[in-house]
């Protein structure tokens, strides 16, 4: 699960992509947030071979992002519950989405999110937590530590 | 790049997964946004192979995420630049690195996103576009439509 290749990059976004394993696991973390939880219902859901569902269910679970928990003993069985790790990855998975509505499938999901108070369809947007303004390029800019990579110092202004 | 094993998957998650190819090209979107364009710049920072660097150029230019520009005619340079497309995924880059500075490296990346009026850091957080809330799977809850696959129907309440 922890790739070698990302050994060298200490930035939290190679970090993250490293626990997550491969890109696909995240289908995974996808249908957990959307309450499944038994092995079938995720073979069902996305289709892939038990061996390949098996490995990656069991990478999601040593990397922490699931927990198994037996529901029955005869047959044995477990099923697959996000830890509280595993569903803060909520932000990637509907930032994800949200690309995707937009940039390929135009349209709408077949699961909603909504607000569970009101009932009211979200539209998820990335914002900045003090000036609640949408995170975009145009309107946030980075900047480099003095730690950061030489390229990096050179294209970006100090921090 | 557009791997066969989403075909089936009509959901904008997978079918996003599915545009942007391997996770590890996120990594030259990041660096994108980072300012950094030209091949040897994209080299440095990932040190990864240069086959390796051009295969997933090519990729994600094909993606539409890039676009090539040539910058030197003798010697041949191109240099690499985010479209529009690919600037939209800067929510997706920034989800997964404030995850990453949470659950695993628990500091600061060193490049800092600030606000590009005021200078002030960012903390990025994934909001409801109109009501302005947070969303946690505590807030915003999923719902299926009548076209969600049957176990998700079973799952959760209908949209």
């Amino acid at each position: 699960m922890r790739h070698k290749r990302f050994d060298g990059m200490d930035c939290p976004t190679a970090r993250t992509l490293d626990q997550v394993g491969e890109w696909w696991s995240l289908l995974i973390v996808r249908d957990a947030l959307h309450g499944l939880t038994r092995f079938d219902e995720f073979q069902q859901s996305l289709g892939i071979s038990p061996n390949s569902l098996t490995r990656r269910l069991t990478e999601l679970c040593d990397a922490g992002l699931l927990e198994r928990r037996r529901y029955s003993e005869r047959p044995p069985r477990d099923s697959y519950h996000l830890t509280a790790r595993g569903r803060d990855l909520q932000p990637v998975v509907e930032a994800l989405a949200a690309w995707g509505r937009k940039h390929v499938t135009r349209k709408k999901g077949n699961v909603r999110l909504r607000d569970a108070e009101t009932g009211a369809e979200a539209d998820p947007v990335l914002t900045d937590r003090n000036s609640g303004k949408p995170i975009t390029p145009d309107t946030f800019t980075y900047a480099a530590t003095r730690t950061a990579h030489p390229v990096k110092r050179d294209r970006l202004p100090p921090a």
